[in-house]
């Protein structure tokens, strides 16, 4: 049984906020400050080029990219960190079409992330011929699955709504179609249990600032299925991802395993600070996480339907369908949410009109969605957006 | 005139160590530790999202890009950061090969950093039609300029001989026979004045662990021309590269200017390292680094062609084709480079038998020259490498 309290406490909360936006930026662990001087001064000061090999800092990527594999059903040896998101999907899909190459489309939806449809564009418009990027409603995913698709694109956890997308059934279509799937886990990973080698899903992507709370622009990871590690061909065909980096061949050969996905020099500060905030992980169970963070959910959904009436719901009430955030609508979203934070409540916004809380059990508790309503409840009694005490602008990813 | 003594006071050197790795990673800056925490408890602790406006953090890889440029000849807005130096290169190659397109061939030379001929030929596999990487000697590149060439892609230093190339005469060039070209300034920037803005260059990117000392694995950077940098098409089109992030249009549009060349969500931890780092150059004067640094390399020829006769020197010893490190070769260059270590002299070795020393006259001055070569002389009389203390592995960049 994860002990709530616990985690809490590994997390600095600012006095007076109630942080409802870790689905878009995970609070400082309290261990982030030690390790990462650590790196600053014992590392790189002291042992300087040579911390390369002595403190470990080479393998990191991959030390790491075990400890995520464990949180998101990936064995040993089969995720790497580097980069950022929006290259891991850039990866991931270039392999994914090289896979499939009598195919030209990849399939995605209108709620996947932005960036995520903009990397697809960007590939596309490398590669000659006609392919092309569709792009359905996240609901008419299932049914437009067809042999034309060489590569099917999903967020699991639907960014603005949470919406989630159920990856088994939809990797299982997608196999028995011969389509390549790519999942991005920026909404789920650290937020809810998932098997991608139950699902046996060929690539998987993410970021590790929400959930697994890393940091600002920590680094990414991507997942290759073991039956195709040693077979996905890397577009991003840099040094780290070479079978032998330091013989300084002129020809790229990609390395073994899920090393090829590597590219440049890895963001060792980053790494280090992402390094302690996954040591809270150790004593969490996920399924305990997902209970818990639907528990939340449903808490805020009944307490903003009592008291805060002139909110929409957007996100689904039902637990199979919803990921580990709420959001409602509201056409005076963007100034509510002004209010809120400059109440201490802080969620984010999401154009046009909607208002997003991410629930995270981790360090979020139900006495902190009541309170949450409560000023909710008090801002849009009040109006309280039409008088903004001072101008801000959230700006959240 | 630059003040050599306080520069040097900036750094933190490890005592009992002469550092000639400088052109590897640079040594730790004395005011990160103090900018990092800062950031992690003051701006990601206590401000959480809203750090992203609040301190700055969305502006950071222009504003440090700002700072770059004026190390490299580079105006105001035509220099950002991000990624590794592979993905730099892969964008500027991508960018520059869009600009050409009725040309299929990218030109490189075999002292090249192997990242950049392996991002290229990554590049190359992804787009069909017979598009081709030509990789020739750096002394036949002037030669070997034509029309049927897209992009020229040089490194400006060698990283293995030191060897520089003449920016102005080959872009010059390179820009009679329509060729748009990259430089990469992973072994320059820094280490000697650079006018990209006065050589008309194309596309620039470079690294900013090196003579930047901006931290293992800090964020690169990349440069476009003013005439080109609202003509450039991303090919790695990521959100933070939009004209409008938060809209989150479902298709990309590139944003004006430079930021079109930012990918995904900055690493914020690393570019504060980098941004303490940078602060040493306001009272710099890149001339007098040139001349001390030429001056340092004089000194170590001048000595191990008088102390150290088994080695044999790889470096140019003329000023106007040397950057800014000396390379000797021995056919024991590896055991050797081991025993220096040992014994707190740190260069780095590359196969299959250059040992390399970067001279770096921020924090490193012709006593430590005289004393490293002195303890290279005792090595090398009494075959101490054969006998070697522990078995250590330098693994460099």
């Amino acid at each position: 049984m994860t002990d709530f309290a616990k985690t809490r406490a590994q997390f600095h909360l600012p006095p007076g906020v109630i942080y409802l936006d870790g689905n878009s930026l995970g609070p400082l662990p309290r261990s982030a400050e030690q390790r990462v001087t650590h790196c600053l001064n014992a590392e790189w000061g002291q042992q300087l080029i040579r911390a390369w090999n002595k403190a470990g800092w080479m393998a990191l990527p991959r030390v790491l990219g075990d400890k995520i594999g464990a949180l998101i059903g990936a064995g040993a040896g089969t995720v790497v960190l580097g980069d950022t998101l929006s290259i891991k999907v850039f990866q991931a899909l270039a392999a994914g079409l090289a896979l499939n190459p009598g195919r030209r489309i990849i399939l995605s939806d209108d709620g996947n992330f932005p960036s995520d449809l903009y990397m697809a564009q960007g590939l596309l418009g490398l590669k000659a011929g006609d392919y092309r990027l569709k792009i359905v409603p996240p609901e008419e995913i299932a049914a437009s699955l067809d042999e034309e698709i060489a590569v099917l694109l999903l967020t699991q956890v639907d960014y603005r709504t949470g919406r989630l997308h159920d990856m088994e059934s939809l990797t299982r279509k997608a196999h028995d179609l011969g389509i390549v799937t790519v999942w991005d886990l920026a909404h789920s990973a650290g937020a809810l249990p998932i098997d991608l080698a139950g699902c046996d899903v060929d690539f998987a992507v993410g970021c590790t600032y929400k959930y697994l709370n890393g940091g600002p622009g920590a680094p990414a990871f991507i997942y290759v299925a073991p039956r195709l590690k040693d077979r996905a061909q890397p577009a991003l065909a840099g040094w780290l991802g070479h079978a032998a980096p330091f013989a300084f061949d002129l020809d790229y050969r990609p390395a073994a395993g899920i090393e090829r996905m590597r590219v440049g020099t890895p963001p060792i500060i980053a790494l280090t600070a992402l390094e302690a905030a996954l040591e809270v992980w150790a004593a969490v169970d996920l399924g305990d996480i997902r209970r818990a963070s639907l528990d939340l959910g449903d808490l805020m959904i009944r307490e903003v339907a009592l008291h805060c009436p002139a909110l929409e719901l957007a996100s689904p009430s039902e637990h199979s369908l919803r990921g580990s955030q709420v959001t409602f609508r509201h056409k005076e979203g963007y100034a509510i949410m002004q209010a809120l934070i400059e109440r201490g409540v802080i969620g984010d916004f999401r154009a046009p009109d909607a208002i997003r809380f991410g629930l995270t059990p981790l360090y979020i508790g139900r006495d902190e969605i009541k309170a949450a309503v409560a000023i909710l409840k008090e801002v849009l009694d009040g109006r309280l957006w039409d008088r903004p005490r001072h101008q801000t602008r959230a700006v959240v990813t």
